[in-house]
């Protein structure tokens, strides 16, 4: 993307040895939309971008990894307010032209300073080259363990559009707006309004759909800038049928993006899908998905690769009042569990043992024998990694 | 309690080398009232319980460890019809005057054959004596590692009332309605629909005040016996002033033996009393204080003795859309953490590190700051044990 330059440094908040800031430039101004967390403890620098992404226009992106900047009070917001003027002062454009996200821990004071004199040197270093997405994905990393970074590309009226995307998150993730960290870049002639309708509607079966921790973290943020420069005639209406591709990648784009952040979830092992069929709306089978894929009971018997059903028994009929446990079809993989409010004649636990121990993503698929409505969600298994990395460090 | 004899036995359903089945009989018939789960997914013994309380009399209570009764389908209704009948022969009475509760794996078919044969033999040896209780509290453990008993003493107009209760639970616990397996007993005289009505109000605040891992079994039973042998006058109703002294005796064994499930939480190695005040009402304080309480992060935090607040901020963030986190105060014991959207400017981090250290019953205190309603709940913190318990064991 030509109109894209990266730079990423050491900032000297938090991390040794590693960039842990970034600065994206767009050399003309381009089109964001953007979908924030829900907590009420919102950062300052989610507050800071719910302000601005009205104007639908952004110059650059800032994140920085390691502090949040989340409940730190009025001395978060000046931080923000500094960082964004000294940007906008290097980059000649509006303050309120530049995002800002930072992530890790809670309730310490980010220093202004440091982040002033952090856009002022990257602000010297923008370039772009084919590894410079790559460079970006690691520098806003925390307990991930791997940077999560992914492309598309589709056609709008004929004209080849790119999708480029990363994001980050590992532990606090139950987003209820966005995940974590991710951001999507593509040069598409798409207005902000219509990205920003586009963007809600995907991010809820992708990074909506999963959960590491049932967590929800005060920084989860996700944009998406177009840059404009695809020779499509500009669209302006989510409903426009020359964006059916779009939105297919798009989607595709957000959901490997999430999937890769449950992968990398804190200890995980496994990632597992948990389909849910058959609910009286979206709703209840989400409500039952997400019952299912934050069950600490149901996580710890996949890491130990037991088939143990019960457990996801017990979840449905703590999340599902209107079940009728007769009617409740239970599948792992291939294999049927359950039938006739009972265990399935057919069931063979050796061979779901053998199933859970070959495969590491692992695919639970319910029918709940009331209406036709789905959900999918993504988790990953629970292991004594997770409270090792949560109990013995500060995250 | 001279109208009580109890019995317990191994049933050669699960364990070895210990007692896993038990027989309360009532030489009277008493009065009965009970709370149960609300999971749709109930288990056989439950449905059978809620078909008979509303007739509040009760002849024999029979529980037994190792096997839930759950997801059976007809063959669990069939298992407990016939230890229902067996029981009725053997004590002489209905068939819908026996009480029954299992608890243990879900999914596995609990052997009529074994449990009438335990009825048998268990009906030829009951006894009471000073250590009954404490064996019957011991025989309806399973992944518990101490018994819960606790007694209380009362007064209704001028009698002396007896309370004695005894409960079991460790894993799959965040009863909804009652939790595991709670049984009380009292010699008061008292109406079984004043019972029905006094438990109700009681667990809210005691067995449905507690969490280990936000799961709610498919077998949760509280049941309360009054076998009248007191010599106060009937009580009828709920409203009584005369019951204010039970009300409270009751109310505080409840929360006794919930505090006493959580305690031996899996893994637990600490009890974490979650007292949520300043909410708009005390659903939006109970749901705040449970989000609190189930967030894995502050959970794994108060495991390794960090006073990491922020995680405490972000639960109360994810629970409460409400907040204006300017106003939010959150204490961990005496010490005061948050002001004004950010850390509290008297926080000493090595003071709460070691008040962490030293204490193995732990006070999150919160005030929301948005009107006067309360809810606090009780729960334990989450380690390695936890993991292990339910990965490499099938519980």
């Amino acid at each position: 993307m030509k109109n894209v330059k990266i730079a990423t440094l050491n900032s000297g908040v938090k991390y040794q040895n590693r960039d842990d800031f970034l600065l994206v430039s767009f050399e003309k101004e381009v089109n964001i939309a953007g979908v924030f967390t829900t907590s009420s403890t919102a950062a300052a620098p989610v507050l800071w971008c719910q302000k601005n992404i009205k104007n639908g226009k952004a110059k650059a992106l800032i994140v920085n990894a390691g502090n949040a900047n989340a409940f730190t009070g009025i001395d978060g917001e000046k931080t923000v307010l500094a960082t964004a003027k000294e940007a906008a002062k290097a980059l000649n454009c509006l303050k309120e032209e530049i995002f800002i996200s930072s992530t890790g821990v809670i309730g310490e004071v980010l220093s202004a300073d440091l982040m002033t004199n952090a856009v002022k040197k990257a602000a010297q270093n923008l370039e772009f080259n084919s590894n410079s997405f790559t460079k970006a994905a690691k520098a806003i990393m925390t307990t991930d363990l791997s940077e999560k970074l992914t492309s598309k590309t589709c056609q709008i009226n004929g004209q080849e559009i790119e999708l480029t995307g990363f994001a980050k998150g590992s532990g606090m993730i139950q987003p209820n707006m966005a995940t974590m960290l991710g951001y999507i870049f593509t040069n598409a002639n798409i207005s902000a309004a219509c990205l920003s309708e586009i963007l809600k509607e995907v991010v809820q079966d992708s990074f909506n759909a999963i959960t590491v921790d049932s967590d929800t973290s005060t920084n989860d943020t996700v944009l998406l800038f177009a840059d404009k420069s695809a020779n499509n005639d500009l669209i302006t209406s989510p409903f426009d049928e020359n964006l059916a591709d779009f939105k297919k990648a798009l989607f595709e784009l957000c959901l490997d993006l999430a999937k890769k952040i449950v992968i990398d979830g804190e200890g995980a092992t496994k990632l597992i899908e948990v389909e849910v069929n058959g609910a009286e709306n979206k709703e209840m089978a989400k409500i039952c998905a997400l019952a299912v894929a934050n069950s600490p009971l149901v996580k710890t018997a996949i890491a130990g690769n037991d088939p143990n059903w019960g457990r996801i028994v017990m979840a449905v009929g703590k999340s599902c009042p209107s079940l009728n446990q007769n009617d409740l079809i239970i599948k792992m993989g291939d294999f049927l569990m359950t039938k006739d409010g009972k265990v399935h004649p057919e069931y063979d636990e050796e061979k779901i043992h053998q199933y859970l121990l070959k495969n590491k993503e692992v695919k639970i698929t319910i029918n709940l024998g009331i209406k036709n409505a789905s959900f999918t969600a993504y988790t990953c298994d629970l292991t004594e990694g997770y409270i090792k990395i949560n109990k013995d460090y500060r995250s």
